[in-house]
């Protein structure tokens, strides 16, 4: 059997979480909340049931959701979408990178990412038979390079994909970085396929700029977003993608032919759920909370937290502890501290080792406090 | 923007229910029941949820679940799957076959489809640069003719799909024919996709013979399941496949990049279910009273039943009222007399017209009484 992805490994998110389950480890590598989502959201999807929505949904989901979603981002970026034509709820951000990658990358087209990545990109790019070609954001703090990206471009380049709030390094570009990338595509075919998953999960005086906010990123611009991760429901596998009229008819041919669409009771949930904006208005500073107690729990210890502005993971530097690369590091972690990170030289490109850990602090404080007991013992 | 599938159309089954949905017709087009799925079933996904099973589920979906299901194969079939290493639950059928072949069809490989055919199998072999080789099934009553199979196969193909039950036709192939289809891929390199999302709605005599129950089909055979059509949940969209370690390997890798996994607490819900095999086991019982009913209701029509012995679709021919082309018929059917079906052609090669429009019976009594009443009347 020949295989289309021959040297694809099993995800590092079901290797870790798979190897801290075995060794009983405080789990802080898979990014999913280890506390419950909202009662009432539960209660819709049951209602939602019980009210009979549960026969096919429309390929490009039910009105109501697209219409909540659409307003939502009015609301937030000041740019109306046709809740008609020009979205799509999807099975996950996943799915929506996914159809965005598989609509529209051709066999020897070339697609830019910028490492370290989420690791679904590259394989879907592979997948449709187009070359990655990788960027490596610049040095421990993973910096946006504008100058780089536009040396990287060539007549192949079909895509671009940014991912802000950014995974794992919890950067946000700022204003005047989307700015730079919006006159960077200016003149050219290329399509920016937009990572917001974290969208809500901003810090400090950091805001998030959509690509959706900028007329001439949006116009070439498919944005992906997550339910599971703003409302605490990553098992519930509900996202959604906006883009303008003539991308989203790709996308919805291949949704069709993929999955036709996703589960209609709890499309009927946040439908309603969405109507209420301090659902997610109140993420980032919930986060924030988060964060703030973990790194304040780990302050006396060896782990240097680098510098983030969003998303609910930490990078913390252990440099000063070992030399061990982060692989073997992560591993020992797990085995004989019993805790459980993502080592971030498997999102990096070449794998860059930068002698960093992720940490996803999505817990509840009591699983902070264990993690940063466990940290703090570790010299 | 290009297209990988320019002339790709939107689904005949979204057009004819957004049509009857427009014009308030009977809908008895696009397959789904119009009846309640089990409470118990409901009942069980909000307990799963309340019991906080809300997080990522694994990639391959719950243990339990496989299990259930692979030890409900081995009572029906006698085949034994391993749970770890041979099956995926997916996102609905339609991602199981989606899976299959974005997993094997590689630009250049042809795929035999026996037309009729679902609308998806083809433009999913498009999307992956595969040829689509398309081969009618024999007359009005679509019979297999194994020998022009055989003259289809060459050294590119790469995959035979094939699907029993049959939608539209209600076939069901025999132990002969299933045998048949095994001596024709002894010797060959070619996967089977066997979609058998219908297995359990067969009736009269007539059996489902799964490929799963053939040792030299199972061993190359990728088959798909649906939970919808049998659990009369078709929008809780889950399915599922199984196939052999080394073909499965190759499918994880594209479930992963795809969509991850699919929504838990259903999953847990089905783990629970599926332990009660009279849940599955009446459903020919059930749909066989349905159709019987619908055929008696319209014995004395001007539409002819074409025989049938499995899924929840009739066919009728309505030669007798007009020679109308059946795309123009079944238009008219919804505008005119409030009736919704499906054009038999759209699923055939070359878009083959025999004059027959295919019906949905997974509906109420009532529904089907007044389906009737107004078939009656169509002289
Ligand atoms: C789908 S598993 C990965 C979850 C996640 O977003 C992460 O850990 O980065
Ligand atoms: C996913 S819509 C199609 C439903 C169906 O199986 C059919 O009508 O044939």
């Amino acid at each position: 059997i020949s295989s289309k992805l021959p040297k694809h490994e099993t995800s590092i998110f079901s290797v870790m979480s798979k190897m801290a389950f075995e060794h009983d480890a405080v789990n802080l590598s898979q990014g999913y909340p280890n506390f419950e989502t909202d009662q009432k959201l539960k209660d819709l999807v049951a209602q939602a049931m019980n009210d009979g929505y549960n026969q096919y949904a429309p390929l490009a989901g039910i009105k109501q959701l697209r219409e909540q979603i659409i307003d939502k981002i009015e609301k937030l970026h000041g740019k109306r979408y046709d809740e008609n034509k020009e979205i799509t709820v999807t099975n996950g951000a996943t799915q929506a990178l996914f159809l965005a990658i598989t609509a529209f990358v051709n066999p020897g087209d070339e697609v830019i990412v910028l490492k370290p990545a989420y690791d679904s990109y590259e394989p879907a790019i592979k997948l449709n038979g187009g070359i990655p070609v990788l960027l490596q954001l610049e040095g421990k703090g993973y910096k946006l390079n504008i100058e780089e990206i536009k040396q990287k471009i060539t007549s192949k380049t079909r895509m671009l994909i940014i991912n802000t709030p950014h995974n794992p390094s919890g950067n946000v570009f700022s204003k005047e970085e989307m700015q730079q990338l919006e006159a960077l595509l200016e003149d050219t075919n290329i399509i920016l396929l937009s990572d917001e998953v974290y969208e809500h999960i901003v810090f400090d005086e950091a805001r998030h700029y959509s690509a959706s906010a900028f007329p001439n990123l949006s116009k070439r611009a498919i944005i992906c977003a997550s339910f599971g991760k703003t409302f605490h429901n990553t098992g519930w596998k509900m996202g959604y993608c906006v883009a303008p009229e003539e991308l989203m008819a790709e996308i919805w041919k291949v949704m069709e032919v993929n999955v036709f669409c996703v589960h209609h009771p709890t499309q009927r949930a946040f439908a309603e759920y969405l109507q209420s904006p301090e659902h997610y208005l109140d993420l980032g500073r919930f986060y924030q909370e988060k964060r703030d107690r973990f790194l304040d729990l780990i302050k006396d210890s060896a782990f240097k937290a680098v510098p983030s502005k969003g998303t609910y993971f930490q990078l913390l530097d252990y440099s000063e502890i070992t030399n061990e690369p982060d692989v073997d590091f992560s591993r020992r972690l797990i085995k004989e501290f019993g805790i459980a990170s993502i080592p971030v030289s498997v999102f990096n490109k070449d794998q860059i080792d930068h002698r960093q850990l992720r940490f996803c602090f999505a817990k509840t404080n009591q699983t902070l406090e264990k993690a940063a007991e466990i940290l703090n013992r570790i010299k």
